[in-house]
């Protein structure tokens, strides 16, 4: 997923709006979940996030989701943003951000998502991070 | 600050984008710091954030922000969210967020932002528990 | 209900365009009269409106709205629009504008809308200047 | 100027909001008085507005525009709303405007407006009646 | 159906999107057609577009469509798009654009256009030239 | 890139506009274009297209972009467009586009664009298709 920022993306000294970074991440992560889920999904959480570092008028965005884990009816995943200076060609990691997606019925009410396969070790090792960051989640909201 | 939900924010079973909430919520904070600061902010850090319950199509958002405390040239912004069925006239939170901005000078360095006054026993509680927010950001981050 | 006034608001000089102000308007009302009503509604006129100073790029806007008087299905509901320039808190009012909105069902036709309590005696006074702007609507129409 | 009315344009029951036909006549004057006057221009005013009948999804909406007088720096832009049902073909006019927008210089001072050659009878007469509105809206204004 | 370029429309280096001129033609052309079927339309295919000179903010769009021929449940509709600066008041053709349209019932299926009549040479001359381009169409897809 | 096709993007019967689709384009040819340049890009061309298949409300749209080749200021990409119903995980291709982009200077002048290391046999035969296109285009606009 990649996006251009434009003039009306950005504020009155051409940075972009944090609030828009946060849009495409939510969208960015729901793409992933419905893909795998096959059905509507709603946003559940968002763990925190920084901005790293600006990004400008004239920049381009580039996305990147991945599923982590799937809880359930409930799913981990995370999107890189990297902002890229067309002019230099230089790229640098603006956000990383951790989405809670949950599956959903046609009336909005939570369903299973189907399992994920995790096959290489790097996979399996994502999915144990994955199931840290839901445990802190859980004593957080408690 | 208050929004009604129309069809536009949604998806396709009626509810409400996540990533359209934080959006407003974002813009909130962004309101907030610059009328404390009198300049230009930038958006550094939105804590976690849970999304408690549903929104939809029709439903009226109130936002209501409040800053909590400054630190040189950063701030945080408390943000509450509730929807509001308007035909029952029942209100829920459904999220509620901090965010932490920076006060730029025109070329977007960081410049001090003017301190807060804190008169009332509950003011000097909330910018303690921000402090310890953000005593837990830095350590996030490192 | 508060909005920052963005670059894509503005026309090519940096003022914001009245069709901008008006649109936050009748928002701003929709929203007053749902919140009463507790149904849809829809707009059925606009007084006069004068746009008293200038709104421009960074500015934020600030509209009160007040429910004045019901109408069988109709109310007339008064928005006043400030200009805040962030950077040195002044304000000043831009606009006043009384809007009419009617009480509508599903089917798009009009229902009665909730009595309203006047209990103050400068409720009684609105509601009664809101009285004699309605008879000038209607003398205008006809 | 013809605008078809759009899902995104509409609220939950299908009919459009007044203020995006309101944003639709404002941008209409804007375009009438920039081709007359070649140079920027803001608007002053908006004489009271009818919205004579619903507007749904799916409709046409046509405007036309139309410059009955200039005064000094100001002109008197009429602003004529149809609504079409593109299935049926039949029109009715929605809603009549008068707005009053002025002409400025890059720093946003008022200029004068070229004047308007008034030659058939019919330019005349609505020459006249525009002078008269002017003088209300005087007369308003104190 | 006459635009006005804004900002929010251009680049960075302030000319309008080629993409932002395509979503206008299509619109156009869907209002066009929509007209003479009384029905809902669908895109179908647009032949090539050359944007002749650059499109600047502040300028003015003003788009012309005319239904050149029916072919059973398909249209050829044909959008000229003149830019004006509306300072100097010149006027030069930016785009010209063949958009073919499909008549479709609820469902989406095709269904047959009204057939159109051509009364003068020029119609009839315009229809066998849009006969010529449809036989082109037919040739390049196979 | 990347994009879910939301309500706000649809006609009244839930199919996405041709319009909107094309902006997609165009935009995506832009990002390719000024990742190679390194500068400022403007649109000047667009083959014919055709739109294969409707896409509808809840898909997902996937942007594949290509520099075919450089011409000198010129460039040739080509957009493959895929739509994805989430639900079954069925993807077809929508619509294929070619785009031309000029680069261009601060002032809007074209200036010369890298040139396009060919290396693979493939790119090579894109290249020259490329060409062959570039030359119906010069006898199409004669």
């Amino acid at each position: 997923m990649t996006e251009i920022v434009l003039p009306e993306d950005s504020n009155v000294h051409g940075s972009i709006f944090g609030g828009r970074v946060l849009a495409l991440v939510d969208k960015c992560a729901a793409i992933v979940a419905i893909r795998h889920a096959r059905c509507e999904v709603v946003t559940a959480s968002l763990d925190s996030v920084d901005f790293k570092s600006g990004v400008h008028v004239g920049d381009v965005l580039v996305l990147h989701g991945r599923l982590n884990a799937v809880f359930g009816s409930s799913m981990e995943i995370e999107i890189e943003v990297h902002s890229e200076d067309p002019r230099t060609g230089s790229r640098r990691v603006t956000t990383r951000a951790y989405v809670t997606m949950v599956t959903v019925t046609k009336d909005g009410l939570p369903r299973p998502a189907p399992r994920l396969a995790l096959e290489r070790p790097e996979d399996i090792e994502r999915a144990q991070a994955a199931a840290e960051r839901r445990q802190a989640r859980i004593t957080r909201r408690s």
